[in-house]
């Protein structure tokens, strides 16, 4: 009662090199030490860096996106231990809000090289690119894009209790085998654990060799956990479900996103930024068992942006590639089609291609799996919100050419 | 002004052998002829039989299920000329409304069995199995899936121009390649022409022969015009826009849906029924080109059933399928198992796991692409509305194991 | 099971003098003879004129609409026995479809003469007008507003069971004491019983002679059992609460709304159509003490259209009038402006005021009571929903005077 | 660019007592200094003291409700000039975002006592209360009234532009002249100028004077500037437009609230809060002309909280008032009945009436004018959004009578 704040479980400093902030890490391993004890139905406030760790600067040039290293990301804000929390219960996390920075307004969509990350139309457009999103309340709008303005629908990229030796075992043997199965291919189909540059937050010296060299890379969401599964939705006002694989449950958050399209196609393409989450913990005792859970489950919050239905275009793509070829339900390819659809269209009005790649990105565009049965083709359909622009984009109204700059690009 | 109604394009008998019925096909072709013209912007009523053409009984047995005759189905109500539609114009199709029969107010829903059509969750359900639906008004609700009653969210399965000679030709060549590759799966990956049943409306012999031998199969849609896209949201007010290949256009519609769930997984998932679309046509001369359009476009209508964001649980689906074997960004593997967690959640309270399938397959559940740029995880998600339930199905409430009787099954 | 439609309890004639129908009536007294039974859990239909009996036609003079014999209206289907029922029980009311006749698919919206029924703007705009409206599907136009278009949000505009003696003596005495006290105004407070044109249904002459003396009329809705409440999100799937008077409910129903905008304002303000009704009935044994129920409640169906909270442009107004005298935290005075500003509003782009009155009416606008607490200033607020229009309303974009055509007037 | 946060216009110091800070004060007068220029364009963060000043504690009695004083309250934050406005134009007022401040999570609701204050049910209800609310992000929650929990609604309760000497004049003489019309009621119908406790903000003893003099009272809402308007959704995302009567405008803001029904019923009775409000200030230049503008009009934000239609219960109330007397279109009569309908449903639970009373005030309830021309009775309707409840309200569902406590009273 009376004056007093909800209790912040980090405070972040955005200035300092993360791998030195004992609160942070970036990889998943039952052995990095906790930061903080959280009362079971206690709420705190838990601040995050971006998940670039301030690699991404305000500017107007992607050669940050392009020289981005990849291995100095990820930092996560944790692992707290829940009071109570034993494996086999359910942690319930309540996000209260996420929000920005108040002293950093901003964040950024990027474009990753084909070389250097890459994206789900690296194919078609292998350069990098970034623009810059301004926040002004709940709203964002960049000079990079102009013409667009909409709320957040903010959320946590990533969240997700530690695995156990046992659940993180069997990760790296199931990846491990993808890799080697798929060794022909050129692209890089996961990532095995990397010693470079992890960081196990308080860890020792030997703890940091061992998460180093067994410790799960925070890139993939993954059903045991959860972790960096980039849902949209699981915004302001949700309550989750995750599934207790230690004492203490060891729960870490991160990656914040003041907006997503659904897919967040440009891979580093929600609007990341630094933030700030208020969560209320609870434990569900024997909530795995009761809930018959084998991944994280949610309840939406009730204050998500809203249009009516009918301010929507939807998008249709099949298992059709762009050269012709027929593949079988494929739903990644009808999802890759349904957005080369949408890019086609806006560009009818000025944009470029990584305008819109971008926008699409991080835009709350809804990706719909519309038929997944009618062989050989998978549909998707992608959902265009047409109030997040200035001017009329309907399909009625004749498009009109504008002049609407241009994004960020390398020199 | 006064009294008339609006006329209608096509009356069907439901009674009667749909092969016999010229105003009704089961092929794409362009040479199947014209049943009728409307002029631009006209809106007409079309009745359409059930995409079986009624060989689904309101019984409690699946033996139709079981032993439907796949050549036999698919009919679709047209083609139309549209006055004035040539090709590269887009022909506005605006679905002011979409009814059950009034003398026949019930559908169903089916799961094939594997060795019969089968579904996207066949090898873990193998079995015939069918609801039954009874329609109230704008609701529905199923003597078979007891516990559960929402609201419609009509809709075609199917509507599209038909493929100019050269689409067609396309279709058929790269459907064929696809085959030919595939020729080592044990599955059914695409549909060849099939003369068998073939049924080319009012066509002659000679017409009859050709269509059985190059028509496109009805099942899939394609991304040149649409076809059997089974989009949930391309309901009720929506506004479509097709690409116009032939003169006249020669629009079909057919497969209508008293509701789908994103994915329609049991492949005859929908609620399927016979019913009556009221469309209003017109045409955008050189849309084609103007709106840069590949495949159809659609504006949805503002009648939804709607909950808020808040009453939905949203399951999450990763790339690892259910044999712990990991997949490189396959939505299509996410999706199964996004549908597996909604099945396990849900038999907590008393349903078999059939009486699921079937449901999910035709509620008005969301599928979301939410991350398909993780590497190796791609990550959808399910969202089920808890209104449709006449008990408490959030996941705090204890679950608790009722007597929900069972679906129909083969005897 | 099998080929079988839901029973119609009642098919009209709208050829047929109303007065010549024995399952009409227009009064509310308990001795109405019943027209038919329901049964407990049943689900009818029930055909309804308009509430005009026919007297409106569609054409483009308002003559009708200034000759109108409102002692010829408010024609009710009913009175309905619900079996089980008794006094003191709820009768729950499943709407479960509205629906207007399939032959007659347009409807009217009239500002009656100030002389010949009134209405809230009558000191302002004093003439008699009409528009008549075109549906199509979910959809109404009309050739006398151009420029808009929107969904029916349907419904009936009048429901409820019979009042008991008590309770019809009760109204009777407290309506009588209304313009006893207000006999010094010029204006009708309320509507005394009346015997000219009183409809009695199947009721014999001696029935019929009581009915005309003592039947309270159905214009005003009242608390004890609803009646003429024309709320407009009683819609479509919407379950209500009736209280029960007299044996058997005596449930009557008519005044079918394709559309309304809160407040009704022109009076004869919905758009008003001929039409058919599904009702599921069921009883709620004891429920008016179980529900400490003194009027009906109602839960909304899923489906009303569904605009974003963003698409529509509120207007304020306040308790002071248009000749800038101030009044006591009176609402109605404070709503009367409120409409006064949406009319200003929208002249501007070349509606005539009565163009703007007659679709105030009847369009989907939210009249909300803001604050009523503020001495002496009540504030209300109506919303304007803006993609009702073809052409863009918004605040920032400037208005354009079009060519909007006129409704229809008298000669 | 960079790191930089939005620039505030105020911080609040909120132990210091309002009356000495000179960028509050609690009348409308164009004397007042302006406290700061905001250009044209730029967005800022004000802050904002209670309504109260800081006189209601974060306790568990009314006391301070009872006690409170009414001449030391409605401090608002400003008066600011805007560069470039101009009599004639409008301001435009993007509300950006609106924040509780974070070290004071926590609000009020009162019931004034009836000799002090009173509201809309104090002839009912003529005692205080009070219930606190503690924040928890986009959450709040009551000790006071348990088993309820929902997101704010946040907005400012006031907000206009300085009157003009001439607009000053204009209402208070028409409320004088109210105030003389009713003398013989032993009500307060309006509030006269008062120096007593008048605060003007930097102004010297003359213009305190002056202020005290003539200044109008900020208790109501006036047609001419909005001012206390009370308005639940002009919410955060909402764009404001605001006639603008002085040079610079004179922009004042204040007595935000977490959240508010429709009606403010209990008066004291939005959750009253010290905060924040982010703010885009732009000048549409001669826009009272261009927009035919007489009050102010909004576009509300897109990010309120979503309930769907169907999970509401709507109450109907009539112009018949407690005592069976009969009103003629008393629509604040029949809002009063409304109201007490849901208060009767709601006791069912064991909330005490108080408790619901202080509920109805500040939660989301939907206040509808329904119907307004069906003589005698106006009838309006609240809606009641069930899912704030942790129990199932719903009508069909028994209601089971629970101990929930008490909210505060006073000694």
């Amino acid at each position: 009662m009376g004056k007093e704040g909800i209790r912040y479980a980090t405070k972040i400093d955005v200035d300092a090199d993360p791998e030195s902030l004992p609160y942070l890490h970036n990889r998943w391993h039952p052995d990095i030490p906790s930061c903080g004890t959280i009362k079971n139905n206690e709420t705190v406030k838990i601040e995050c860096v971006d998940w670039t760790g301030g690699q991404i600067k305000n500017d107007d040039s992607a050669n940050d996106i392009r020289d981005v290293d990849l291995t100095r990301v990820h930092y996560l804000s944790g692992p707290f231990d829940i009071e109570t929390a034993e494996p086999g219960d359910v942690l319930v996390v309540d996000i209260q809000d996420v929000q920005p920075l108040e002293y950093q307004p901003w964040g950024f969509t990027g474009v990753f090289a084909k070389e250097n990350g890459g994206g789900f139309l690296d194919e078609i457009y292998p350069k990098p690119a970034k623009a810059i999103w301004d926040f002004e309340g709940i709203y964002c709008s960049s000079r990079h894009i102009p013409g667009v303005r909409f709320a957040g629908l903010i959320h946590p990229g990533i969240l997700g209790c530690a695995p156990s030796d046992e659940v993180l075992s069997k990760w790296n043997e199931r990846e491990a085998q993808l890799i080697s199965e798929c060794s022909h291919m050129e692209k890089v189909v996961a990532l095995p654990p990397e010693p470079k540059c992890a960081h196990a937050g308080s860890g020792d010296a030997s703890i940091k060799e061992k998460v180093g060299k067994e410790g799960a890379r925070t890139v993939p969401g993954r059903p045991e956990h959860g972790g960096n599964c980039d849902i949209k939705n699981l915004s302001r006002g949700s309550k989750v479900y995750l599934p207790v694989h230690v004492k203490g449950a060891k729960f870490s958050v991160g990656d914040l996103h003041f907006s997503q399209g659904d897919g967040e196609i440009s891979f580093c393409g929600a609007i990341e930024m630094a933030g700030c989450i208020t969560i209320k913990f609870s434990v569900m005792k024997d909530g795995i068992a009761q809930l018959g859970m084998k991944s994280p489950i949610y309840v939406p919050g009730p204050v998500e942006p809203q249009f009516g239905p009918g301010r929507y275009i939807y998008f249709e793509g099949f298992s059709v590639d762009e050269n012709g070829k027929q593949y079988y339900l494929d739903t990644t390819v009808a999802y890759r089609q349904t957005s080369l659809r949408c890019i086609e269209y806006l560009k009818r009005f000025g944009y470029d291609d990584y305008q819109i790649y971008l926008l699409l990105s991080c835009a709350p565009v809804q990706g719909h799996i519309a038929g997944i049965v009618d062989v050989p083709n998978a549909c998707t359909t992608m959902g265009l919100p047409v109030d997040i622009f200035d001017f009329d984009i309907m399909p009625h109204v004749k498009a009109e050419r504008r002049d609407l700059g241009t994004c960020a690009y390398a020199s």
